[in-house]
């Protein structure tokens, strides 16, 4: 992490421009707004032209197009291995909870409350007046059932089974699923009713093990972004007003998007022994003693999609990271006439294609034969695929391809011997540019900021300010409603961030620097 | 097939006994049922002491636990690359259908209303009179939300987006999801409220395409059972009576549980036009006409868990058959006194443990030092483990160790030197005998019968029973009122099935035999 100051970054910015949407589905030329032009607009053009996402008719709910899912899959498939090295494993948990147990944890219930879907009944009927079904009056629950916006009663409540002593513990469980908040202003992949994620929730003997758990975690998902997402973090605490529902601790990473907004991209929550207590959950310990079991609980959401799109993608599209594309390169015959030319064309390129693939290297040959290869070209591009390899009747002749890159859109002529080796050199050169790129613009975003006037302008260009705090919830509070940014976190990095100092706002003393930002 | 006439099989039956369950958690020994005491309890057994599942607090749910879901995860890795394979694509469609939706398909919504979980409400509230919380009145609904039983409504409300032209055809779809059917009787896996499954939904541009598909999909589900599984089914359409809900055909998997009632393990729907006009989901077709897309869908369920314990499970507990077992070798110290010894036993597994390894087989050391060897021995029989190696110390000086099989519970003592191969082939010998042995369970449990005293006499012992009906729904409602079997499938092995006779209960002429059951 740079601390330089940065005195004019020049983040892409703005929420005009509204009639810029280009809507019709089916404009043949896929062309996203500008971010210069809206970013947010930008960002809701992409998604839904790159394939990645729609809204559904369901308020608040989407549906993640085959693209778009293989892109979590990617994720998905990485993170489960990173779980599973470091000792868990996966179980399902339902989909419900009973109303009483979201009550038992005081502050669980008071920070989910506001945004369940409620389940009442269990059956329809045919509507007496002839119009459709109706729900079936008969068949109340007697207590109703909330879908689960994020399991730790149901889970504590069945982990209350599986402790006796504490050679039962620990209890290192992940589950893949599906979760429901019903949030008012929803976002493709950013905030959705329903999203996909994952929750791990751990039991263990003692406070120490299981602050250990939260830490591992934490630096798991930073590992993730860092090195698979090529998204780079700040790792840190949230203060009290931004924790989980129920945590003593919440730790995050948090990311900086293009226009100068900070991201929260995974929790991971230190819950002490709340949830323990709520739902009686004791072990015998060594020395024969009952106690409380400890609890941590940590995820990522499909929300690392918005990330990953905002972090890296430029106005031609999507551009997608080698290690989670699902296409990582693409090739393009550039035909013509000549049949015979057109098939040895094709011919070359199923055996690159078998090489590659030999190397693990996911390719595609698009040989649609209804479109031009520049419609291919600006198509693949909007989808991001890190590498595109063409060839025509002269390079048939010449034994060349072109190949481009999608981060810079470079293009060069190669030698066709030989060319898996340089697919292979180029994909790791372009995860680790795509990540130096992110890592540069995050650097230059952070400042130094010492006063409040300076605060309330710098705030408004965006980036994370890395300010003095009293400590108070209070203070916290009002720099949120006078400008909007709250703390991000408090970040691990102490080295850097503990300095004496005087807190921005209200001037009193203050022994470390916090992460300020306004975010998503 | 083989259709030779078993005249008394022995099936495992019953349903008595009650008495016998052991259901202290903490019971040492973990003993289970007899399958020949009673069946229905030695499953309900195994399934939570071999810690597959267990019920939860909310009424008809399951939880997954570990071991459990480590088995569904191979599970899914066969079937997601046998759909990736045929050209499917993952994509995820929300878990809400609009209450309206259901309606659309007449035949669909008749299906499905009676099981229905409702959402009708978004938040709840503090209870006025202080009681935890109450749901908020005033958060209701507009339309209620159906929490999907099956996708085929909220997917087909979204294709009608997708295409537009026979170019943007076929769509090749299908997600894992959970989904929910508020079912009265349940019973861990084989029918739960909330399931998991996949749901493949495909939309085609003629009616031959989709019927091909509807078929390709079912034996791609018959491969799964038979060379994965090592569960033999048999291939079939359903009879009008048995249909999906809102289907023109469905095609099914059925097996044959040690008890002789059948299992429906997987089903695929040709769906013909149905929701495509309930709909309004068009293409413009080569020709440039404006036709109906064709419609198919299929599934498989955490079902089939309770078909792969049942299948072959026996009275020390799970047999698992080494394709799909999460640990396939484990090995059990036979420790003593001397540290050293002990020390260089483990070793020598470790480095067993390597080689194995770098052939892609699983293995588990057991080293716990608290537990005797015989206990670890139950413990791993009852989870099902394929082999099981066990080393002491005089195996240590003889250069020898002790391989054990779970399908024939056969011991014999192995070189060290090799053995790496010798449990490879061993793993290879257990697939195929476990099949072998199901098959010709299955195949002995077949019988012609064509007479009605016969068949309601034969139906008490079991299996599955080829006869002649007279095709109408009428004569399979009474035959199934009078003797609880139904028709299981119309096998699609015409050699084996068409030939002239009588109906065995109506006794008009009948062109081909049907297979009848008593089914889970």
């Amino acid at each position: 992490m740079r601390f330089d100051t940065c005195d004019n970054p020049k983040f892409i910015a703005g929420h005009n421009n509204r009639d810029k949407i280009i809507k019709n589905k089916n404009t043949m030329a896929k062309e996203v707004t500008k971010r210069s032009d809206n970013y947010s607009q930008w960002y809701d053009n992409l998604v839904v032209k790159a394939d990645l996402a729609e809204r559904s008719a369901v308020r608040g709910c989407m549906v993640i197009k085959p693209y778009g899912y293989a892109i979590w899959e990617k994720m998905q498939d990485v993170l489960d291995k990173m779980f599973k090295d470091t000792g868990h494993q996966n179980a399902y948990f339902p989909l419900f909870i009973p109303k009483s147990f979201l009550s038992r944890e005081a502050e669980h219930v008071e920070g989910f409350a506001k945004e369940c879907a409620v389940v009442t009944h269990h059956r329809l009927m045919a509507d007496p007046n002839g119009n459709g079904v109706v729900v079936d009056p008969s068949a109340k629950l007697e207590e109703e059932l909330i879908v689960r916006p994020t399991s730790e009663t149901i889970i504590w409540n069945t982990y209350k089974n599986w402790v006796t002593s504490w050679r039962d513990l620990p209890i290192l469980c992940n589950q893949w699923a599906n979760v429901v908040r019903w949030e008012m202003r929803t976002r493709l992949f950013l905030r959705t009713a329903e999203f996909l994620w994952q929750e791990g929730h751990t039991a263990h003997a003692t406070r120490q093990e299981a602050e250990e758990e939260t830490m591992k975690m934490v630096n798991v998902y930073a590992d993730f972004a860092r090195n698979y997402m090529a998204v780079p973090v700040v790792v840190g605490h949230k203060s009290p007003n931004e924790r989980f529902a129920g945590a003593l601790d919440t730790m995050t990473i948090e990311a900086l998007m293009q226009d100068g907004k900070a991201l929260q991209a995974g929790t991971s929550h230190f819950l002490g022994q709340n949830f323990a207590k709520a739902f009686d959950v004791m072990f015998t310990n060594k020395e024969g003693k009952q106690e409380y079991v400890w609890a941590t609980s940590w995820g990522v959401s499909t929300r690392l999609m918005g990330a990953l799109i905002m972090a890296h993608g430029d106005d031609n599209g999507l551009v997608l990271p080698p290690k989670l594309a699902p296409i990582q390169v693409v090739m393009v015959p550039i035909t013509g006439k000549d049949e015979a030319v057109n098939n040895a064309i094709l011919d070359k390129m199923d055996s690159f294609k078998k090489e590659l693939e030999a190397k693990g290297i996911s390719v595609k040959i698009d040989s649609r034969d209804t479109l031009r290869p520049g419609f291919k070209f600006a198509e693949w591009e909007l989808k991001g695929v890190p590498v595109r390899l063409a060839m025509g009747g002269r390079d048939l002749e010449n034994g060349t391809v072109e190949l481009a890159r999608r981060d810079t859109c470079e293009k060069s002529s190669h030698q066709q011997e030989g060319i898996a080796d340089v697919i292979a050199a180029l994909l790791d050169d372009i995860q680790s540019n795509i990540y130096a790129k992110a890592l540069k613009f995050r650097d230059e975003s952070i400042r130094k900021v010492d006063t409040w006037e300076e605060f309330k302008e710098e705030i408004t260009k965006g980036g994370f300010l890395l300010c003095h705090w009293d400590g108070t919830p209070e203070t916290e509070e009002k720099i949120k409603e006078e400008t909007k940014a709250t703390i991000r976190c408090i970040p691990v990095d102490s080295a850097v961030c503990e300095e004496e100092g005087t807190c921005i706002y209200s001037g009193k003393p203050s022994s470390r620097r916090v992460l300020f930002a306004i975010s998503y």
